[in-house]
């Protein structure tokens, strides 16, 4: 191991002192001055630079730290002018390849799940109570507070530069960060810097840091799976070192995250920083369809096939075609920018900027996010098939999909005999508190904790999430919703019957 | 470490040699064109043979792949008849101890739990919706599609060979699947191919592929235990690849699954593949008692000790002698295989198939099974203490035995005092969801969740799960089902009283 | 690393046997023995030993097993007058500073709140079903039998000698042991016998042995942050058998638990076994205060900041200043033992006992216990400046801070609106279990575990934990809570209305 790391160091550092070589030498002048300092007052982050491929290949501290000039977050420090937040933009210089996939993906679109965030903070002061894309009338507290250190913590925060220089709505490293440059993104989430190490971005911990928890466990469904089961059982003898591009089924026997959503693995297919670029399903809506312009745009329905629905209308004493198809579309980020944070979307959203166009998620991406699902499958079945006969692969995937149809019928159905009554006859509306009721919570956790976790255990082999922490718990709620439709009719009844308040 | 691994595998390599001579010799032959293809088709497999004791061993594709003559799943490839469903008859070839000692444990019987999946197919059509032993009119949504991927994927399927030669319910490695050659299970779900690795099956993690989640948390009990502790925090210094049998204390500092219930450690106790072998209680049915013949027969009642019975009697105002003792027996997947799914029962047990003789559990499995409870402890014994006094290891037995007494008090009052009457009186028969009602699925997770975990967690050293998890969920619980009672019962009086509907 | 750690036990070694020549040369004759027959019934104890620091420095058996002339728990063995209660005034004799940071530490109280489970020993006979501190006729199955390995494995039991010797509330390792010598504690349970290895002591696991679950998940918080992700992504490669006092960001990327709570971390501050001692915030109770002496004694009460205060009265509906402030104090164990457990109370505290003084806890610690909150502060920033810009340490802790004051608001808010309420209004009399109704329940978890989540997850990066197991839960459970006291008020109006009981 030893030996293949200090060979890849050697080859990956000969291939940067070329690249790097011109842009070095004008900067020598400025590393003893930096490093003498901070040796002194943050010794940990010159060591972590100290074993990380940029150190090797002589890329010195003011090469990434150099503030670009029309970035409001650089300011004067002993003499030169620096940045902290050295965003995507600055990454771009020598990884563009990089930068431009994870423009394409889905991480890319995470800050806009938390623009509103932005929207409590006028000049430098707090003025409101609000989060993602909800009124400031909306009463919840789920305040800016909480939801820093919270959603915002993986989502990205609004970075801006207050009047004194300091930046406000920092630190942060949230995935989709909106940094003071107009670049959304912070490459160091996964590249932990100061050491920047490849091995440390393909092991499952670096996904795992923000996919895990209640509403969407890919970590601990990984871990429950016989890919995570042997990679934690083995992973300390791979070769987690081989170059970007050239690692594969020789290295590992089992694959972490970073194999199958980006890894060429061994040439079966294009590496990439889009993490979408093999996903066939929106796994985390309401209700589940293929990524395909014509879904996402909500215009169009997604059937259920009919045997599956008529055995849940059955089931359920639902009228025939109650679970005929589901509907598709939305949450629209883009659309809830522009709406309740607006001058964000400006700053970011136009020609020239960040995003081109924003009008929905596709749009925007385009490139790569555009192929049809089908080929974002075959892609999958390619990595696959590296250890996998093609029957393997796609019956288990067959099997995955399946589940998506059983979900998309079962939870229709919760909602067309509980839930949509309970509000259609506001039989909630009494008793709430932080602005939800318990149904509203119950419906809300049925499809977005419980529901994915049924989805995302299909596809990842995580039997127990599949079942007892997906559709166990999707039936037992389906139960809970049945009784609190039951209860709040006779509550009403009798209220009304008895001339109490 | 890698003198040790060098060295085991110069040992094991010698002694395959020895024992593979011959079959190597008659399919050298076969080698150069499998392994030409499927390196390009499939090269992780390829790879992870290449790193296995069968490789340096000399056991070649064919060797394991070959179909036996009366194997429906053989199918031609190549010019060779080969299947894809290596089935412990296969494997028991060259291991047939491991093969015998697995039959007897209660590992065979996985797949009799996931029997009646079989019923849902007719030919090669899904035709109904039925899993688990569950009539086919029973209206659930963990239909086939959601439960090959969940349930299924441990208990195993039932492989059925297509008109075609495609397999169906395929792919499957559960622990407990039908082969289509007559016999049950798969080696591979813990010797992961094609590695085999003997390292990798000592590992928690393997064990814990399946052994997790809220109906059998053992994975996350051992990691919050000691045990667990002290195998991730140092594990990467132990010996994991001492040969099968002399794998003991001088080897690792703390125990895995694998050694307290495989493992002779030192030669403490015979080693052996039934993971039952060393266990005194059923923990896993509503109540517990120890592993005898007359217990799981369900003829006799299990005492509750008098002075524990007195106490929750007068905490939970019971009628004295209420709590004098548990019922027994069942669930028997014997007798539900036999009524649900007749078809697959025949062609699993009788004189000839795999079980001889299929009545009741201990009846089919016999040998180790039919110790005594007491035997099967004084081995669990042996085990402690190679690293624990005599007097440590009994008396923190003794503390988890204790444990089973007041679980049983418990849970029974419960049943007694707000279960029963609610299922009498029929309370809960109007809104039910998924064929259950609030209740019932409340009294489904205080057994089969909750209080496994309290009896698992006493057991396994994990304080937190026993406590939070197991004893205080159940309090927890208690509280619900009692408020239940309550609701259902004003409810019906109030509808009564005021002639509402 | 082999290199490293064979310098470091070289060195380890010299300073050791200087420091232990006279002892081990006392001691010699008795080695042999114990050896001897040990490796024959306990082997792995032996092998461990051997791996031990102790071994190197010829630090023998009894030179730590040697029974004290005053302690009870001493007994003839093979000639020696031995023990197995190891406590801490025994590991003093070499490690006396340690051992003082120990008492000055909140983890030295651990065994209060497991003090009155002694109340159930009259003798050598279980009389009653108490525990924690509650009187001998509370309702509850939380009996000594379940949480001996349930709760007071971690907090310590009472450790009494029997007529005949034997040990009583044995075995144990909780932290907060009471010993038969006088001495709380338990230095074993982190420095797992008989290796007591540095390195795992600094491990995560080790501390995640008693700091999980769902009332003090530190474990899995640290898992999700971006401290856990490295560690356990790169973890193999740091240099965990640094000397005591010199560990530092040279050795590790990213900080374990102890890092941040008890390592100098390369001189950045005096390292310390008082886990406490960088801890600004009482995390634990209802409410959190800063952890200072005013606050503890529950005579002052703590401000929530008005403006965070008057947004949550005006979500909630709440009158004008009744968010103003928390309550603070309690729960005090010393008083509570005091009350319930008054023999053990006697025999633990007062003049040359364990606690010289024990009115409340930090009387009862003193020393490093009473710095300011801002103090300890300052010494955890201390340690992540090794490897952070202050302005990112002392950012990213005033996020954490603004946690607690929302936390505080909401929780008091449902505690006002609802909970009291309901207990003043005697709503939930009726329907118990366990001694509790589910509101009372509810209320626990709001605070105790899910309340606790939140504020923790705040501090120790942990997004998810944060919000959605904290956070959004106390949402859910505040919608919980107000239907409750919905459905209770209407309930008596119906009963009372129709004369239904």
């Amino acid at each position: 191991m030893k030996k293949v790391l200090l060979l890849t160091q050697m080859i990956i550092f000969g291939l940067f002192l070329i690249f790097t070589a011109s842009v070095a030498s004008a900067k020598d002048a400025t590393v003893a001055p930096c490093i003498e300092c901070h040796n002194e007052v943050s010794p940990g982050i010159v060591k972590q630079w100290q074993e990380s491929g940029h150190s090797k290949a002589g890329v010195l501290c003011y090469a990434c730290h150099e503030a670009k000039e029309n970035d409001p977050s650089g300011f004067e420090h002993e003499g030169y002018k620096v940045t902290a937040v050295v965003s995507p933009n600055y990454c771009s210089s020598c990884h563009p390849r990089a930068v431009k996939e994870f423009k394409e993906s889905m991480h890319d679109e995470a800050g806009l799940f938390s623009l509103s965030a932005y929207g409590v903070v006028e000049g430098e002061e707090v003025v409101g109570n609000v989060t993602f894309g909800q009124t400031k009338n909306y009463k919840t507290h789920f305040s800016r507070e909480s939801a820093e250190g919270g959603c915002l913590d993986c989502h990205g925060t609004v970075i801006k530069v207050g009047k004194d220089g300091t930046l406000i709505n920092w630190p942060n490293v949230g995935i989709g960060r909106f940094n003071p440059d107009g670049s959304v993104g912070s490459c160091s989430v996964c590249h932990t810097r100061h050491v920047f190490s490849v091995a440390q971005a393909r092991k499952p911990e670096t996904c795992g840091n923000c996919h895990l928890g209640p509403d969407h466990p890919q970590r601990e469904i990984y871990e429950e799976s016989k890919h995570g089961n042997l990679v934690a059982a083995n992973g300390e003898d791979y070769n987690w070192t081989a170059p970007a591009g050239q690692w594969g089924p020789e290295d590992v026997e089992a694959p972490t995250c970073a194999v199958c959503h980006m890894s060429g693995f061994g040439g079966a297919v294009k590496s990439t920083h889009n993490v979408s670029a093999r996903l066939k399903w929106e796994l985390e809506p309401v209700f589940s369809w293929p990524t395909e312009q014509k879904y996402q745009a909500g215009k169009e329905k997604y059937p259920i096939p009919p045997k599956i629905a008529q055995r849940y209308e059955k089931i359920h004493n639902l009228p025939a075609g109650s679970l005929k198809e589901v509907p598709t579309g939305g949450p629209n980020p883009f659309a809830t920018a522009k709406k309740f944070a607006p001058d964000v979307y400006k700053a970011y959203v136009g020609p020239g900027k960040w995003w081109e166009k924003g009008e929905t998620r596709l749009d925007a991406f385009g490139g790569e996010a555009l192929r049809s699902p089908d080929a974002k499958r075959e892609d999958m079945v390619a990595v696959c098939t590296q250890c996998h006969s093609e029957s393997w692969a796609s019956g288990d995937l067959a099997k995955s999909d399946a589940v998506i149809d059983v979900y998309n019928a079962v939870v229709l159905a919760i909602k067309k005999k509980y839930y949509d009554p309970i509000k259609k006859e506001k039989l909630d509306e009494g008793v709430k508190f932080n602005g939800k009721s318990e149904a509203d919570n119950l419906w809300h956790e049925i499809w977005h904790h419980e529901g994915r976790i049924w989805r995302m255990g299909g596809f990842m082999q995580g039997q127990d999430w599949q079942h007892w922490e997906g559709a166990y718990e999707v039936a037992d709620d389906g139960s809970h919703m049945a009784d609190i439709y039951e209860k709040l009719k006779l509550r009403k009844a009798v209220k009304e019957k008895l001339g109490l308040k």
